[in-house]
């Protein structure tokens, strides 16, 4: 705790991006030393305003994040980006693609861009990325966005951790939007229509209208409809303003913003539990060659899996 | 046991539409009924072809698969179908489309259609799902097709449990087939070029051939591509032929076999464990009420999330 030798945590609050960068990759990997800087760090944490972007893929969500970023840090703010990619097949080239956002971006020391992947089997994305979003908060960066694909059960649970959700939707969807189900009201509190250059846009806009109109959000927020054209830097002005709205509208409704609030802290210890139960089961329980054993006798239907799990289980004496 | 009296494994067994429909409630629901009549018939499955279908959404998936099993049943085979609805705004009105299906289909004694939704927070999809799947298997369904939207970690990892992968394309994806990664190739073990009667099939085919020829699958696979055109009912029996291929290439190379069900027996084991340690802390360590006045101090940042988790252990003495 010497000045000559901060800790971690000091340097992460100083806004060290390399000990940013570090205890991101601690938490990723669900290190111990990540849990015990986060502990160290969380009552530093709630300074930020996260900002969750989610939309259908071929949206434009990366240029449309990139351009807020940039719009945010022309007005002096830190900005961290969050871009989650679940390692599925269909969510667009995201890794290649922050390689390239990663270069033109990392130069400036304002702005912290970070991609994070789900890794194996033990999943943990949506852990994770409420723990680097903890971290970048606690790093200065005030405005945090979080990008998913938004599409899956693991995107949508991540997004709903963010203090505002934008959804991103593009002209001509058709009658996909019929697609658009009920579920997206209590997602979106901000609606962008990008590459809203193109045909249909009205049409779009008109549709979702209708949608918003029969939604009944528990906390009385009629989500405004920003169009936007990314790539020409149009509407994100507007769209950083609804953001704002919607920011200070919940911040001015005190129990829905507090049950918001613990909803998400709720989600996160069930996650945190499931996590950390799961990695003392197989380390205490049954180890990786036994496991494989058991997995081959499944296979083979000598045994049935709801039975090795009783013995897991058992063995833990819980 | 008695024959007056055949026990709920039994009925299923023996083909009984409504006990399987209890069944995978059961399952659903994650009642112990359910696990307990898992244990019973589990040595019973193993002979359906468990056919997973995904892709992007808008790809045609649902007609596929109703046209799909339409040819099965012309075969003289039972059919399952699981649509997996992972409760995301983007993934298309699976559960309204599914009542539709289900009116027109559910005439037919030798076909079962059932959606499965991610309930709450606590997930279990995955599990649920192959536990429906063994259900469907062990009631006689010797075809069980798996249908999922294909985007998100969770829809991934129900997929890699089926026998054999279709991965549903459609044409004039353009640049977004670049979308798609590296990881569709351990994915798909056939893919379909559905709609194929639009502009563009051929690109889409040369560009997944490009994709394709530079794959190197661990089962030496070549993974065919088939055009459809689904709603006319086009291309149908290639599909199931290239199904059926992949099918005997994989009986006939056993040590691939072995593995790939090991792995997918091995993802079972943890996916229930999660689930099932998840319950057990939220049983004996914490009650609802004790969750929601923790969340309630994480939220007001008076108390870490991280220490709550630690606690939370702590009390289950692991």
């Amino acid at each position: 705790m010497s000045s000559q030798n901060p800790s971690a945590a000091e340097k992460i609050l100083k806004g060290d991006k390399l000990s940013i960068a570090r205890a991101i990759t601690a938490v990723e990997s669900a290190r111990p030393e990540g849990a015990a800087l986060l502990k160290e760090i969380f009552p530093k944490t709630g300074k930020a305003l996260v900002v969750g972007i989610t939309g259908a893929p071929g949206a434009g969500k990366s240029t449309l994040v990139d351009r807020l970023a940039a719009f945010y840090r022309a007005q002096g703010e830190r900005v961290g980006i969050i871009a989650v990619d679940p390692s599925s097949p269909f969510t667009g080239g995201a890794i290649l693609g922050d390689r390239i956002r990663m270069q033109s971006m990392s130069m400036d020391p304002g702005i912290f861009i970070r991609s994070m992947a789900a890794r194996g089997n033990l999943g943990g994305l949506a852990r994770a990325t409420v723990d680097a979003v903890a971290i970048l908060d606690a790093g200065g960066y005030n405005k945090v966005i979080v990008e998913t694909v938004g599409v899956g059960q693991d995107e949508v649970d991540i997004v709903k951790t963010a203090d505002v959700t934008v959804v991103v939707l593009v002209p001509g969807m058709g009658d996909d939007i019929q697609a658009i189900k009920a579920g997206i009201m209590e997602i979106g509190d901000v609606f962008a229509i990008n590459k809203a250059d193109r045909e249909g846009v009205l049409r779009t806009e008109r549709e979702l209208e209708t949608l918003l109109s029969i939604s009944d959000r528990p906390d009385g927020w009629t989500p405004p409809i920003i169009k936007t054209v990314a790539i020409e830097d149009r509407g994100l002005d507007s769209l950083a303003e609804a953001i704002q709205s919607y920011a200070n509208y919940i911040s001015s409704h005190k129990n829905e913003l507090d049950s918001r609030r613990a909803s998400v802290a709720e989600h996160r210890i069930i996650e945190m539990l499931r996590d950390r139960l799961l990695r003392i089961a197989l380390n205490k329980s049954v180890g990786k060659d036994e496991l494989r054993r058991m997995a081959g006798a499944v296979a083979a239907r000598s045994r049935d899996p709801y039975s090795i799990v009783d013995e897991i289980i058992e063995r833990l004496g819980i």
